[in-house]
């Protein structure tokens, strides 16, 4: 019986792949900390995905500690044979991080470190990991491509994201038989446990007349909807091409959306009548990126292409969120 | 009385470097773990420099510690305005740190992460910082240039170089004034610690007839001088291009020089009569990339030319050393 592990599999988009990893017939553990994720995602998970209990275990587990992250993978492989990670665990609150560099540091780091260590351990050859555009940084109108530089986050957590690429890098070098760096884009869908579909209807369920909007709106961000990054992750995985260690961007091979249509998009869905009221600059907070061009020509090269673009995967997780939050 | 905080300023290029700031007649705040580095070599860089015993303030620390380095962080602003942080605080066993992940961990990029936090608190503007070339990874034949990609490092040292850069590139976009990136070329000079001149030498010491060879001795590097390399962070420090976040490529410029030439030029001064006997293979050990092409172009614009190509600089560092060594 072989056997997944999903680091922070009980988040946003732990909880769509680990659907996907056991409609697939793998066992999957699911190692979280809780904090943004709830065992209810994963057992929704598991009805959708026909597959038996006996195939879904969850351990609660802080992967930033030495200790509670020994403790999980020593009981992870009791189970089996553990032959691949996907590491997802991370912060996943961009300005929370820039505030205090101790969040991405433990959550979206040392969470990589640890794992690693276990995996060395424990002699496990595949790590999928859940890198992001963020560790790009702001290279204005370049087109980012995996081969570009220089690589200068301009947020702790792309920061973190880039520490983490790089010591799994030098793992494959060492004891690790293949990684895979999937470098997400803005990933939108349920369940929403953060983001901006989220907090505008959040905002809207407070105040049904008004929605303040950081920033003027002119942000451009590509979203990609999590059904098209689950199976884009699955494509790489199985592809000959992603062998030892493999960065890739996944993203909409459009150049996005604005800030300012989600903000009407929302409004249209939630509550017609109120007003958007935006703020100054092109920039929500610290460390956020106002616009970039995400090069998926590589993604593209192995026969991926997403179902939905931005805009169709915008208005779906609207949709999504919205039945979510109860509207 | 402006302040220099050198963090790993008791070591081989941090010694290099104290002598340089105290002739310019800057107080100068050294801050050691003393795991490598020695009071000693302080000292004699006092006398040379010509300075007063009052300039150099010696503060013994872990800087990967939190508390320890806030203590030293703490001191050294008591004495004046610290208005810059030269970071030289590292491991420099790359086999060490890829035997055990956590000596980079903590020594190359925990230090980073702490006096961050502390430049922070203490409004530090300037930070200065010792990247490696071991950022690139092995990219094969490209030329190195500071914007190449991917950047995949093949030793836990690289990785946590990398990952140290990142931070500080973050940290430019939050609190920090400017951070000059130097990846540092494979250094050579005295007061020596480590390195494969050393390590020729001793061995030698010991066996004086023969002298074993990690590798094939086909492995080639570029080996700057100490003195060029401080002269070279001294310029770019005071260059008005080095703005907000600055890597920059620093090193010989000439394509380097043969291990097994080193080997010769070592046997020919310490023990003439010696056989040289090679392994295998062209690499000395994991995380080590057999050549690359480093590309000085950009600190070359800016008016920096080595006094001493690899050749020189490592036949100058065989005498140094070996004097040092008592030969």
């Amino acid at each position: 019986m072989n056997i997944s592990i999903i680091a922070g599999g009980a988040g946003f988009i732990g909880a769509n792949l680990c659907e996907r990893l056991l409609a697939e017939g793998r066992t999957v553990v699911v190692i979280d900390n809780l904090l943004r994720g709830s065992r209810d995602y994963l057992n929704r998970g598991l009805v959708a995905s026909g597959a038996t209990a006996s195939q879904l275990i969850f351990i609660e587990a802080d992967l930033a500690k030495r200790n509670s992250t020994e403790d999980a993978f020593a009981k992870a492989n009791s189970f089996g044979i553990v032959d691949e990670v996907w590491h997802l665990a991370a912060n996943s609150d961009i300005p929370a991080g820039v505030a205090d560099a101790d969040v991405d540091l433990k959550d979206t780091f040392l969470t990589t470190s640890e794992i690693l260590r276990c995996m060395k351990t424990y002699k496990i050859g595949a790590l999928y990991f859940a890198s992001s555009s963020a560790i790009y940084g702001d290279l204005g109108d370049q087109p980012l491509h995996e081969n570009i530089g220089p690589l200068l986050p301009i947020s702790n957590y792309g920061a973190m994201k880039l520490a983490s690429e790089a010591l799994i890098s030098a793992a494959t070098e060492s004891y690790l038989d293949c990684a895979c760096l999937f470098r997400f884009p803005n990933v939108v869908g349920v369940p929403a446990t953060h983001g901006v579909i989220l907090d505008f209807i959040r905002k809207l369920n407070v105040d049904n007349n008004n929605l303040d909007v950081l920033g003027d709106g002119s942000q451009r961000k590509a979203y990609l909807h999590v059904s098209d990054l689950v199976e884009a992750m699955l494509l790489v995985r199985s592809h000959p091409e992603a062998s030892k260690v493999f960065p890739i961007n996944i993203g909409p091979v459009d150049e996005g959306v604005y800030v300012r249509w989600i903000a009407e998009q929302v409004v249209k869905r939630i509550s017609p009548a109120a007003i958007i009221r935006f703020g100054l600059g092109n920039r929500g907070w610290v460390g956020d990126v106002p616009k970039f061009h995400y090069s998926t020509a590589k993604i593209q090269s192995l026969g991926w292409k997403p179902q939905l673009g931005s805009e169709r995967a915008v208005l779906r997780a609207i949709d999504e969120i919205a039945s979510q939050e109860g509207f």
